[in-house]
C-alpha cells in the first residue's frame, strides 16, 4: 500500500439533526454508502410527509457504487432507501430483521423484485470493491443492530451505528465489546460514533430495568385491563411484555398497523415468540374479564391517528378506555412531541383510567460513559462523530479530546463536506451538493421554499381572492369584482366588511380602468394595494390577496 | 347569617389547561371577578394571536359586578382584561406593580382613561359588596405577587394564585405564611391552590440558588461577553442579574422590547434599582471590551422574532455573536417550545459560543411538599384546585384526600361549572357557558372553527383556484377555465400537470355545459371532482379546489 492512498467519508445527511442519516466512503473508484435514511418534517414545513437527502453526488457517481450497508431498521437509517434505489439501484446488505423491514418497504414501493439484497450475519464479512465490511453486534431499542468495521486499504474506520451497551440484554447477545477491543489492539483509522446522548452523564440503563418495572405494574393492577404503547420497532420491548402478559396469564391483543405489522414480520423470523394461545383479535376481547387482558399498542408519541390517541379522543371504533383501565406509556417523548403525548395523557386521566409513564422507558443510544468507553476500547486515530445536532456532535468533539485524540485529528463535519484520511493526516478536502428534498404524497423534490413560504402564510392569515372579468380592447368591467375569501374571516359575520371592501376594489379600479390601454400588472396591483390596505386598517390582518382578471371578446 | 347562605365558585377558564385564568364569585346579587388572563394558542390555531375567555355569564350579569381582583402581572391572569373591559369596565384591583402593568396594557388599547382602578397593599381588604378581599404576599417568579382570602358571609375562600414558597427571597419578604395559618386557625371554608407543579415532589429551590449560579458562572467566565436571556417578566431574576453585573463592574445593556418596556415600570415605581453608571445603551457597547459587558435579553423561549433568537440567527442588527461569547438560558423551555429552544442553542453553538443552561432557573410554583405545607396551615373544609392541566387537578385532588379533606369537599372543576358552597354542604349546582375566543389582529371572534379548518388545510395541501367566465343565457364558455395555485406546487417545474389538468376539466365541462339550463353548483361540482380526481391520481395529493364561475351578459 503506498503512503498516499487516501479514503474518503462524505456525509449526506444526519449531521445537522437527529435523522436523515447517510454516509458515502470512497477508495479510488470504490463507493460504498452506509445507511439511506429519512427525516420528520420540521416545524413550517407544513403538508410534508417526510424528508429524504439529495443524493446528486451519488447519481453522478452511479457506477462507482458498490451497495447499501445499512445499520439497522430504524426509519432515520433505511427510510429514504425506496426513493433512492429508484435512481441507484444497488445491492443492499443489512441483518436479517433489518433486511425483513426494507423488504417490507420495498414492496410497498414494488421493488421487491429489482433490487438485490443479501442477509448478513455478525461477524460476517462482505467485499465491495476495495472495501471490506464487517458485521459486528451491538446494543439498540431494535433487534438485529450493527456497528460496521469498514476494513479499506488505509485502515480501519469503525462505524457504531445507533449503539447502547446492554451488558443484561433480555434477548439475544450483548454488544460485542471483545471484537471491538480487538479491531482497538490492531489499529482503527477512525471512530464514528453516535452522539445522540452524549450530553447525558453516566450509562443508560439495561432493558432489564423496564422488565422489572413492567412486571411491577402487572402486579400492582392485576385487576385492570393493561394498555401498553410503546414503539413498534422495539421487538424486545414488545416480547417482554408478551412475556409478563403470558406469566400473568393475559391474552395479548395487538392494537395499530405499524405495530401489527412489525410484530408480524419479527414473528414469522423468529425474532418474536408468541406463546400459544395468547395472541387473540380485537374483537374476541369481550370474552375476557379485564384482568385478563393486555393490549399492545402504537401512539406512545401522541401521534394524532395512532391507536391510543383514537382511544383517548373516544374515536377508536374498538377500544373504549374506562375507569380502572390502566395505561402504560413504555417510551419518551421525542423532543417536539412533549404537548401532543400531554394532551392523550389528560384525556386518559379523563376518562378515569390510572396513566403511568415515569420508569418504563430506558433510551436506546449510549450516553456519556459508554462513548468514552468505546473510544478507549477502539483508540481511533480520528475521531468523526455522527449522528446528533451540532451541540451533540461538538460535545463527543471534546470529549475525544479529554479522552486523548489530538484536536488536530477530531473532525465536526457538516452534511457535504470531504474528509480524507490517509494514515498520517486527515483533511477536510471540499465538498460535494447536499440540500434536502421534501416528499409530499408521490411529489418527491416538487414543493420547495416557495411552496412552503405560500403555505405558510396561507395558514397564518388565509387567502382573499378576487375576480374580473373585462372586455377585451375596451377594459370595461363585465363581471366582478368578486370577492372569495378562505381561511380569512367567518363570512357570514363579516358581510359588511366583505361588501365594503368590494366597494374599495371598485373605487380604485375605476381610476385605473379609465385608460384602455392599462395593463394587467398594474389593474392586479390595484386591486392588490386598495384591499390590503382596506383590510389592515379595517382589522390589522395582512391576507394573501390573489387578484384574477379574465378577459372576454 | 341564616345557615342556607351560598356562596357561588364559577371559574370561567383556566381550568382545562395551563392559563387564560378567571374566575367569578357570586353571593346574591354581588359578583367579583379573580384574574382576567388569556392562553397562547394551541397547535392548530393558525394565525391566532391569543385566546381570551369568553365571559356571556359575565356580560348578562353586569350589573352585579363589583370590580376584578387581579392575583399577579403575568399574562395569564391579566391578558384579557383590555378586551373584558371594552364589554364589562368594573374597576380593577391590584398590587402596585401588578397594576402598573396593566396600566401600560389599558393605555396601548386607550382604555386608561375610562376605567377605575385602585392599588392594594398586602395585609390591606377591600369591601366589594357582600365580600371583604385581602391581598396576601407570596412568592412567584414576578415581583408583587398576591394570594388572596376572599371573606364571604359563608366563609373565607382563600386563593393561592399563582405561588411558590421562598423562605430565604433574594428581595422583599418571604410569603406571609403566619397570615395563612391564622386564616386556618379561624376556619377557611375552602382553599383554592396553584396545581402546577403538583407532580414535582419536594419544594421548589429559592430564587438564591440562581444567584449562586449566576455568581459562580460570572466569575468562570470572567473574559466573556456574558449575555443572559430570561423571562421579562421576573423582576427579581433581572435585578439580581443586575446587581451581579455591578459587583462584577460590568455594564448592562437590555435588549427586547418587552424586556425594556418591563424594566422601565419596575423602575419607575422602584422595583429595580438600577447602580448609577450601571445601564448603557445598545450602541454605546463598542467602547467597552467583552468582560465589561452583560446583556439581559428576551428569547430565552426560542420565539423567533425575540433578541436572543435574532442573534443567534445572525438577523440582529445590532448584536453579533462570536467565540468566546457565554450565553445563559435563566429560563427552562415551556412545554411545547422545546424543539424552538434546542434551535437557537445549536445556531449559537455554530458561531463558537459557550452556552450554559443547566442550574440557572427554578420555578415560580409550588410543588409538593409545598402544596402539602398550604393545606396544612389552611386546613380547608373544601378544595377546588385551580391552575392545571385535568392530570394536575387530579393529583391536587388525590394530594387534598390524603392530607385529609372528605372526598366529598373535593372538587374537580371544569370551566363553567357553578360550585355551590354553604357552611355544610357544598355541590356542582348548574352550570353557565363558557368557551374561547379567538384574538387575530382587531379581529376578536371572528376566526372560529370553519376558518381555523380552512387555515389547516390551506397549510397542509395549498389551494388551487378555477376561473371561468361563461355567457349568460347559453353558458357558452367564453374565458377559461383558468388556474391558478398556491401552496401546491413549483408551478414552473410542474407546467405539465397544470396544462393537463386545465384539458381535464375542460373536458368535463363539455359535457355538462351543454345543457344551457345546467346550475352553478352542478358546474363547480363538476369542476372540483374532474380535478380532484385527476391531481389524486397523478400525485396523491388534495389540493383545497376552489371553482370560481362569473357570468357575462
Amino acid at each position: 500500500m503506498a503512503k498516499k492512498e487516501k479514503v474518503k467519508i462524505i456525509p449526506l445527511g444526519g449531521l445537522e439533526q437527529i435523522g436523515m442519516n447517510i454516509t458515502a466512503f470512497q477508495f479510488n473508484d470504490d463507493i460504498i454508502v452506509v445507511d439511506c435514511g429519512m427525516s420528520f418534517p420540521e416545524n413550517g414545513m407544513l403538508g410534508i410527509d417526510c424528508v429524504i437527502p439529495d443524493v446528486s453526488f451519488l447519481k453522478e457517481n452511479k457506477d462507482k457504487i458498490k451497495g447499501f450497508v445499512i445499520t439497522h431498521g430504524h426509519e432515520d437509517h433505511i427510510g429514504a432507501l425506496p426513493y433512492v434505489l429508484k435512481d441507484i439501484n444497488v445491492p443492499i446488505y443489512a441483518t436479517k430483521l433489518t433486511m425483513a423491514i426494507i423488504e417490507s418497504k420495498l414492496e410497498e414501493h414494488e421493488l421487491l423484485d429489482v433490487v438485490k439484497r443479501k442477509v448478513i450475519k455478525f461477524g460476517q464479512s462482505i467485499h465491495l470493491g476495495e472495501f471490506r465490511v464487517e458485521f459486528i453486534k451491538t446494543n439498540h431499542s431494535i433487534a438485529d443492530a450493527a456497528a460496521l468495521a469498514i476494513h479499506t486499504p488505509v485502515g480501519v474506520i469503525v462505524h457504531t451505528g445507533d449503539f447502547k451497551i446492554d451488558y443484561t440484554p433480555l434477548f439475544g447477545d450483548a454488544i460485542n465489546l471483545t471484537r471491538f477491543s480487538e479491531l482497538g489492539k490492531k489499529g482503527v483509522l477512525a471512530l464514528m460514533c453516535d452522539s445522540t446522548n452524549v450530553l447525558r452523564p453516566g450509562f443508560t440503563p439495561s432493558e432489564r430495568k423496564v422488565a422489572d418495572t413492567i412486571k411491577q405494574i402487572f402486579m400492582d393492577h392485576s385487576k385492570s385491563r393493561i394498555i401498553i404503547a410503546t414503539f413498534a420497532s422495539n421487538v424486545d420491548r414488545v416480547q417482554q411484555i408478551i412475556n409478563t402478559a403470558y406469566e400473568f396469564k393475559r391474552k395479548v391483543v395487538i392494537e395499530g398497523r405499524s405495530m401489527a405489522n412489525v410484530i408480524k414480520i419479527a414473528a414469522d423470523l423468529g425474532y418474536i415468540k408468541m406463546p400459544e394461545n395468547t395472541l387473540i383479535e380485537t374483537e374476541e376481547m369481550g370474552n375476557y374479564t379485564d384482568d385478563q387482558l393486555v393490549l399492545i399498542t402504537t401512539g406512545s408519541q401522541g401521534e394524532s391517528m395512532a391507536a391510543l390517541s383514537r382511544m383517548a379522543a373516544s374515536t377508536h371504533k374498538r377500544v373504549h378506555i374506562k375507569p380502572g383501565d390502566t395505561i402504560v406509556f413504555s417510551s419518551s417523548p421525542i423532543p417536539g412531541n412533549e404537548k401532543a403525548v400531554t394532551k392523550v395523557i389528560n384525556e386518559l386521566y379523563e376518562k378515569g383510567a390510572e396513566v403511568i409513564f415515569q420508569d418504563t422507558h430506558v433510551s436506546g443510544h449510549a450516553c456519556e460513559e459508554e462513548i468514552k468507553l468505546m473510544y478507549s476500547l477502539i483508540k481511533p486515530k480520528y475521531a468523526v462523530p455522527v449522528h446528533g445536532e451540532y451541540r451533540h456532535l461538538l460535545a463527543q468533539c471534546k470529549l475525544a479530546q479529554r479522552l486523548g485524540v489530538p484536536s488536530e485529528n477530531i473532525f465536526l463535519l457538516q452534511s457535504g463536506d470531504v474528509l480524507e484520511l490517509s494514515e498520517d493526516s486527515g483533511k477536510i478536502a471540499g465538498t460535494v451538493p447536499v440540500d434536502t428534498v421534501l416528499v409530499d404524497g408521490l411529489g418527491v423534490g416538487d414543493v420547495g421554499n416557495i411552496v412552503l413560504r405560500d403555505r405558510q402564510y396561507l395558514a397564518e392569515n388565509g387567502i382573499i381572492i378576487v375576480v374580473l372579468t373585462l372586455e377585451k380592447g375596451s377594459n370595461q368591467l363585465l363581471a366582478g369584482p368578486d370577492i372569495v375569501t378562505r381561511g380569512f374571516v367567518y363570512v357570514r359575520e363579516s358581510e359588511n366588511l366583505i361588501e365594503d371592501a368590494k366597494y374599495v376594489i371598485e373605487g380604485a379600479l375605476d381610476k385605473v380602468l379609465t385608460d384602455p390601454k392599462v395593463d394587467w400588472s398594474t389593474i392586479k396591483d390595484t386591486v392588490r394595494d386598495s384591499l390590503g390596505d382596506y383590510i389592515w386598517s379595517e382589522i390589522k390582518r395582512k391576507p394573501m390577496i390573489l387578484p384574477i382578471v379574465m378577459e372576454v371578446e
